[in-house]
């Protein structure tokens, strides 16, 4: 852990501090749970999560239904602008359905920071089916609220390792 | 039911023509089951839609996820562009979130006919709850595909009724 | 004037606002008399604009270039949410061209405020051409920033008419 | 020219065409020169154009009218998504604004093509000023219709130069 190292200002702590973060929301996170999407890899400003198209997740049309792919990638948003242990949360997003994804498909959604400034990002998620093709293209608006995922985290981090933009930005709660 | 109908020209045909679609897609339709969307009223080009915001349908700050939202106004804008019987699909979904909705609410979906033209349409949908604020606007852009929601229902009914707009744009199939 | 009436109360006053913001923001802005756009009606959250497609405004497709549509649908949407007197910017557009506009079409651009709940606003644009067929539908989103149009008129008025959300939301300055 | 070569196959050859391709646009497209937009590199699915924001290009809030940021990004996208030679208009566009852009300021905007997948396609343009910083992120929707930007070209180099793609989707027109 990050804590326990007596220096405390390797490159790893903002992957470990996203890493942690992300078991925590998805501790609580029943939604995922719901319809089955895990997490693959978590970096600062970076998700990738993958989910199957199950029996259930598919509409009148016999292919996923657009709420679900929406979710997958609104998930990937959702843990990329997290990542570090800022509470969140989206004000707009957008989809763009490129190709339908069938029953029994494993879908990947990768979520990339496109811009962050003051308590405003801009993130991208591609979905993607095993093949690589393009299932859908969306793009994220997040707005940085008040308080912490892992409340208190920060507080200790903070002892050993500044964080100026806080200082700049002032604290949001 | 209009084809028993004698006359078979009346006001209320594409009314039931709505409501018959809307019935045959949700008896296929395991998604909306999922998350327990249930169908309001269904008209052409229009339809309203209800969801209680589940203990499952939390995410990690406590509020209704976005997806399920999504799905909500998604699932309404599905039913009334495909309320014609014609095939239909999203092609691009946009949504603004502007209030969160929390556990235990009921919310009500409505979608409106905003354009269609050839096989582009655009619909808005509006999510609000019991007390008529706006949760978040959903806007949809459709593209209609080769095919019917009911297969051989436009053929019997095209006996007794023109449908101008059909000849003018060919047969989609 | 509203301000000159002795009771000072009626209900023009919002609309006489609106009129003199639209007026002053006029005044100041070359950007619309560059591409020949009039303000046709100002009420509050509501603005009805027009343009000429001029054969300097058409693209290599010889029909109207999206980015002159896409100014006259942003400017009735930013003569609508500044309607009030209060410094409004546009976060975010979205626009869908559904029909093309040739040269020397008179368009009307008529923007109607959707959602407006703390500093955010959502207003829907549409742009029509002289028959009525709708060209384009563009949804801006809105976030009010510190300031006034009119600088002063807010305070003058304010000694006459309460404005309790103000209060509660506190001097944007 | 790639056409007055003996062997008509290299590697060069696409960026010749959709530099040929921007050239015609460019000399037809009235638009662009009103409000002094320059193409900076034109590439397959790629362009870079620039802008400078002229005292007749501010609004009333003495910053960039959103409309002419959007022009600036809407343009680099018609120029990435033209950039085979195959007629290719706008569906929709997205665009977050996310810093102003005061007058004078020279703005450069980075067009990326996304997908392409039969006649659909979405790029993506960021407006950066000469510091690097975003100014705006934008996202298009394109949709191919019938017919080549330079009449002609295509077919005699298709004497030359298979193109399957061509083959495989039918002549647009």
């Amino acid at each position: 852990m990050s804590k326990s190292n007596s220096a405390g200002h390797n490159a790893q702590e903002p992957i470990l501090l996203a890493e942690q973060t992300a078991a925590a929301m998805y501790s609580r996170d029943a939604a995922l749970k719901l319809i089955g999407i895990r997490l693959m890899t978590i970096r600062p400003g970076y998700a990738l999560l993958s989910m199957v198209v199950r029996p259930d997740m598919v509409n009148a049309h016999h292919i996923c239904h657009g709420g679900f792919l929406f979710t997958l990638a609104d998930s990937a948003f959702a843990y990329a602008c997290n990542s570090y242990n800022r509470n969140t949360v989206a004000s707009a997003c957008h989809i763009d359905f490129l190709s339908p994804a069938r029953e029994g498909e494993e879908l990947e959604a990768e979520c990339e920071e496109r811009s962050l400034a003051g308590r405003t990002g801009v993130y991208d998620t591609t979905i993607r089916d095993r093949k690589g093709q393009v299932i859908a293209l969306f793009r994220g608006k997040s707005y940085r609220i008040a308080g912490e995922v892992i409340t208190g985290l920060e507080a200790e981090d903070s002892r050993h390792r500044p964080t100026p933009n806080s200082r700049i930005e002032g604290n949001p709660q």
